[in-house]
């Protein structure tokens, strides 16, 4: 990890977002779920939806969301306008996000997020009702999210296209999300399985390139006009920074600091996740080796994998690898004639994405 | 239970469905999700969400959604034009039904749906990982009802009527739920707690009043046509029919046929639902009674519970509810100067809804 705090403070595409898309997004949650309309239960439920929302998050996608419209307003020639007409599509993006999330801790059993605690969901009266008051939370940031993009103050063949292009971001999560449990195998069972450095690289180009990246960018760009010739361009840019940004986060699980990324440490390898940082380690060991890992994850011995894991040069080969789809994405950035302003901040969100400590 | 097989078998309207409804409903959950765009996992995830869809279902709310076209095209003045112009927002009805069983089922911890056995979702890997498969089957259900009202063939104007008509259905189905979560209390600490008939009927207003029978008889008018003063007359009719329907489903859980239900018997008891015949029945016994129920339903003695909760009266106190209630419903009819036709669909599908036996 980078020791300069500098470099790993949030952009300033992102960091924008810490105090005015807050309001916005609790402000939505707030007014689209009235308790007179929606009984008794649905105001403590939005309330608990914006605790989450509000207790921390990168704001990556609602700014990705934000950048793309400003690369189609400046492409498009279209400057000018409601130069905020991408925010109702922001906020959907981050409820999609919020839902995603909240699911995927359910999946993995985490217990931990954004420094918060969730109730222990399970079998029994009282872990079903955790589960189903988490469960509904998920829900209705799925529904809400919808309801946001409609408010989006944009021409009918602008919206039709950001709707066509959230349906995909969300079906790719979905089926993202499908794909990430089909590669998971619990640690009893490893090694083996169909856990490759490909499948691994595959599977984060559908969960992070595509769904975390390409698709907000793509969405706010949908809002701003019609698509250009340099939309190619945009989308070289996005999906390896995507792809990136899964592997710098697998590298954060392995070591990075708990107190920075608000998740437990080590729960990639807990949850036996399909990370590319593990694909490439049993990739290199050898029979014994794998043995050995597997023994470790049987038993638990979480330290004891990492440290195994890492003495393979898996850790330092996956940030190699992280290390040259940035420059990729950077490169792409060349061929998009943009106002020097929005691609510093391009260039700085790409290079942020490598030296993130969080 | 009426012996008469004639008077509990599926209405014209609902049986009609058995056939084309569900070739079109499966056709397009695969074409929406094809493998080659959305990764490996997406054909076996689409393929479980197409078994569950059409193992079993009554149908009620694609039913609706096509009685509520019919209706304003006969009273819009507008017959004519694409007839199964409804059909893809009948699919949405659908797969947003079939989300949320999927999730109450979870919820719930039922493990019987349509006959089908639910694989176990708890803590551990393989639990986590039947909980997870189950989630995703959800989310696919939810994102492709989206999708599925986007190909519906009507105007701009009348799709964005009926997208916020399907919005509100939404919100409607998760904020019922989180009431229903509310209401829930585990046998354990029975009784007590918030359930008292009002409270179980303004949840049954809320779920299937709103929910199953007035947005979906909504949704396919808003389809129609522009609304004319005639809704609040349709409304009048879906409303009580849709309280009615979760009253008979209550009853049905009490004294129904696992064999024609396709859920487990004595299953609301079981898992501490709000119902309406459990709050008539509670708000009739005295303190030492109450104090008996809650003794049988600590101890898992559901028949005798169930069995007590029939000596109150509160079956037939139940039953008659739903009895004045389609009553009302029937009467609401003559306000509509429809066709005898589907006057007479409307009318059967009430009488169905209290002499159903699944």
């Amino acid at each position: 990890m980078p020791a300069d705090p500098a470099a790993t403070a949030l952009p300033p595409s992102l960091a924008f977002f810490a105090a005015g898309f807050d309001v916005r997004l609790a402000e939505f949650v707030h007014r689209a779920t009235p308790r007179s309309r929606f009984g008794p239960a649905a105001g403590p439920l939005a309330a608990r939806l914006v605790r989450l929302l509000l207790s921390g998050g990168k704001r990556l996608r609602p700014a990705l969301v934000g950048l793309g419209f400003r690369t189609g307003q400046e492409l498009g020639g279209r400057a000018g306008g409601d130069e905020e007409a991408w925010l109702p599509a922001a906020v959907a993006a981050e409820l999609v996000h919020a839902f995603a999330l909240i699911q995927d801790d359910l999946m993995d059993g985490a217990h931990l997020r954004r420094g918060m605690r969730w109730p222990a969901a399970g079998p029994g009266p009282r872990g079903r009702r955790a589960l189903g008051r988490r469960l509904l939370l998920a829900d209705l940031a799925f529904v809400l999210a919808d309801l946001a993009l409609e408010e989006a103050p944009a021409a009918p063949a602008r919206l039709a296209e950001a709707r066509r292009v959230f349906g995909l971001l969300r079906l790719e999560a979905v089926c993202g999300q499908a794909e990430d449990l089909r590669l998971s195998v619990p640690a009893a069972r490893r090694p083996g399985g169909a856990l490759t450095p490909a499948a691994a690289a595959r599977l984060a180009a559908l969960k992070t390139g595509l769904y975390s990246a390409w698709r907000p960018l793509q969405l706010g760009a949908a809002l701003a006009g019609p698509a250009g010739p340099w939309l190619p361009a945009l989308r070289a840019y996005a999906l390896p920074l995507g792809i990136a940004f899964q592997l710098t986060d697998d590298l954060l699980d392995l070591q990075g600091d708990p107190a920075r990324t608000g998740k437990a440490a080590l729960g990639d390898l807990r949850e036996g996740k399909p990370t590319h940082v593990l694909a490439a380690a049993l990739h290199r060991l050898d029979g014994e080796g794998r043995r050995r890992l597997s023994r470790l994850l049987r038993a638990g011995a979480w330290p004891e994998a990492a440290a195994l894991v890492g003495a393979t040069g898996a850790p330092a080969a996956t940030r190699a690898l992280a290390g040259r789809l940035v420059a990729r994405s950077r490169a792409a950035l060349a061929r998009l004639p943009l106002s020097p302003g929005l691609l510093g901040e391009l260039d700085g969100l790409a290079a942020w994405v490598l030296a993130r400590d969080r």
